[in-house]
């Protein structure tokens, strides 16, 4: 086995690659910028060196604790929970939430044999009493996992002194109603916002 | 910025790949088996070192000359030209042609600056002369550039004592009259081949 080869069969483990596409991305790589591709293989290398969960809301950092979580200007009484650490950066886009995070590191999935002590919950109850949290803003996915996930951490959050919250479901902004499934359909109507 | 962020950044810079879709790897890696990761890195950082153009054909090997080039029970008789060291894998995949081949590293293209003197152009005529070939197969893509290619070919090879063709053009297999687009039905028509 060529290390060309090598790298072809590496990529393709990659989700979303198969094996033309990783065969593609390894051609390319042979033409490319040698500084770039030795610069890629180092990052990728430093990778798992420098980058560790954050010791408060699990967000991928390389200190100890997360940009988010040591900045005196973000909203200590809020935490947004999410599924990944990816998630964190889509709410940030949208400006409107200025509280912190906390990551749990997954979702229910009885068929993955993911339980709720798989996730991060222990930590966000702690949070929730040690911190003086007010308000918990559950940001799963709307997915039958996600919203089985929700449920759990509103029954759990149920005795401490908090406010818990979902985000909304209902139709996507610029979404055609005729082409909206009926469950998102449902879901707008039950969730129907009075404008007078 | 992190080392996620510069992961995230140099995988956008692969053709088809746009940040969101980075950003899914860098965030898939992170979470990978770590030797896994290692590898990949460490597979990446050997492939410019280890991988060189065979001093023959042209194609990708870790050798002086590929697999291919010093296999006896290859045909020296014929040789298979293509644009790019990948196209051999395509061609290998058929089983049917046991000949040699020659990369051209590219293809006549003005629009890029690409003219005959940048592709490996004179080495074939080279190898045509001294390797006694006796027939040049121009598998150059069935692209405008391509064919413009095959057919500088087919001119310069005129003078030489060797046969020139050229990959057969018409309907893909499988496919449909009815959503065959013109020139490729129009290729088909001037190609058509006898049945009695």
């Amino acid at each position: 086995m060529t290390s060309l080869d090598r790298v072809i069969t590496a990529l393709a483990k990659l989700p979303g690659l198969g094996r033309k596409s990783a065969a593609r991305l390894a051609y390319y790589l042979l033409r490319a910028d040698l500084s770039y591709v030795r610069a890629l293989a180092a990052d990728l290398a430093a990778l798992r060196e420098c980058i560790r969960p954050c010791a408060i809301c699990g967000a991928y950092t390389e200190a100890e604790r997360c940009d988010i979580c040591v900045d005196p200007s973000r909203d200590p009484d809020r935490v947004c929970v999410v599924e990944q650490p990816q998630d964190i950066a889509t709410i940030e886009a949208t400006g409107e939430f200025r509280g912190r995070y906390h990551v749990l590191m997954g979702v229910l999935s009885p068929l993955e044999g993911i339980g709720p002590e798989d996730l991060r919950i222990d930590r966000l109850l702690r949070r929730v009493r040690e911190e003086g949290i007010r308000e918990v803003i559950v940001a799963t996915n709307a997915t039958v996992e996600g919203e089985a996930t929700a449920l759990l951490l509103a029954k759990q959050l149920k005795d401490l002194e908090v406010a818990v919250s979902q985000l909304a479901h209902g139709l996507p902004v610029g979404s055609d109603l005729e082409y909206s499934d009926r469950l998102t359909v449902s879901r707008a109507l039950r969730g129907r916002v009075r404008l007078d």
